[in-house]
């Protein structure tokens, strides 16, 4: 049987390059042989497994610079069929490609917007004038290059390599400390999936919706879990789109929620919400994780 | 004294929209005079109120579809010297502009990615094959028409008026309920900005840091605010960008902040912060009430 792992691509992307480590990790540790399946969208590349296209996705969840892939969340929401296997943080490193001779001559930079922001700083001060174009994705701006010498695009150093272009600055991003978070989801519970950490899962994500305009709606949910010492990782709303002021809460927590406390503070929050979904219990893991482990 | 109103540009954006309709109300409501300062991004508009080059600027805050603006909330945290001083919401009609004859020549839509986004269905319905191209407005997209007939851009009705172009689509934005809601900011209060509904202000702005990692940090901030029955009707966590599992949290809540029982609440709330910052109280319009105020 050959796995198929769906990704943002084409690629060269980053997300791509989170994939392609998590791919080697688990044909080294597991012997399945497996595939990657480039997506032209984050919500194709999820809605690929929800209809069975795909056994696995690679998705972007969150940057340390500019927040959530609110993309990511919105699709999550809307599939009921996915459970989070997996959470992989891997470093970003900006590089700026071009054809041309010297930062003087580039006149226009290409890039994914998440990109162009986290360079934001850098641009300001080094090329001050120079246009800055969005694209769909960091390996798409390449497209730009080879026909015009004052044309520059951020990606990755990788994505310089497999295009054979050549990097005219590296590490251009305005916080060093930049980094992506990743999950890995599928349908259903794929135990090789998983690296084998301890037993027990450290994280778990879950969203619900509360009723509207009633004050603390979204206090009581978090007393609950405070009351029992539970730390929450990450809090983000999302308009439901039915109109402005109703939102949906994404949680991230640090806990396992088949453990027998953590299932009464969810029975308990359950009927302060609306709707309730839980996308998995999961471990988080640095990807340099995944490589050593398999390199040993 | 003419008074300057800085706003994401060029001419035909949504921002300068609503900046139009606040500049109309506020020279017939008060007799000053009052010009547009057009600004190439949102960041840019703040930084100019900041600076003393504008008097108030009038940025998007958040879409009912796609969810908040974040760079002007980033902005805002950065910048200490602004204040919140109205709040409008006006409602997003996208149209679909070509010379083109008909749908079937359209081979490529260019807009800005939220443009994009409240149009996705439409587009994978109506236009299942076309390439989407991602712009820094959606006055930028209408830039790309007039060379190519297989061209189209998602823009306001507006904007085909202002630079005179053909809609060959009305209405395509998924969700009828579609609106973005505005600040009108300033340095410093300016009583004339505000228009005169009861003596009270119906809504207060604020941001907050935590120390990081202490299971209820969000949860006591909130639990004081249910406490005394005030309404949230906005929470949204942003990275602190220093590190990942950092953030920020920005609040809108009913209430006055003016009122004896508020500050308490506010005190109470101070000491389980790192940093605390208000950024207004404030009342919340719909963009045409302001127009009938004018007109009758």
């Amino acid at each position: 049987m050959t796995l198929s792992i769906a990704h943002l691509g084409p690629p060269g992307t980053y997300a791509e390059q989170a994939a392609l480590l998590y791919l080697n990790w688990l044909t080294k540790s597991t012997g399945v042989e497996a595939i990657l399946c480039p997506y032209p969208s984050i919500a194709q590349t999820l809605r690929a497994v929800d209809k069975g296209q795909a056994k696995l996705a690679v998705v972007p969840v969150e940057n340390s610079i500019e927040g959530s892939v609110t993309m990511t969340l919105d699709t999550l929401w809307q599939l009921d069929s996915l459970q989070i296997q997996l959470a992989l943080i891997m470093p970003i490193a900006h590089t700026l490609i071009s054809c041309a001779q010297s930062l003087e001559e580039v006149k226009t930079v290409y890039s994914h917007p998440q990109a162009l922001a986290q360079c934001q700083g850098w641009l300001e001060r080094l090329l001050p004038n120079v246009q800055l174009i969005p694209t769909n994705s960091t390996t798409e701006a390449l497209l730009q290059l080879e026909q015009d010498l004052t044309v520059a695009a951020i990606s990755s150093q990788r994505a310089a390599q497999l295009y054979n272009l050549p990097i005219l600055a590296s590490g251009i991003n305005d916080y060093p400390e930049n980094c992506t978070r990743f999950w890995v989801v599928s349908q259903s519970h794929i135990p090789e999936a998983r690296p084998s950490c301890s037993g027990r899962s450290s994280h778990t994500s879950l969203a619900f919706s509360t009723p509207a305009n009633i004050p603390g709606a979204l206090a009581k949910p978090l007393q609950v879990l405070a009351h029992i010492g539970i730390n929450l990782s990450k809090i983000e709303s999302r308009p439901t789109k039915r109109s402005l002021g109703e939102y949906l809460f994404f949680l991230d927590m640090e806990a396992d929620a088949s453990e027998p406390q953590v299932q009464s503070a969810l029975a308990e929050i359950s009927p302060c919400t609306e709707i309730l979904k839980i996308f998995g219990t999961y471990n988080v893991l640095p990807i340099s994780a995944l490589n050593k482990g398999v390199s040993g």
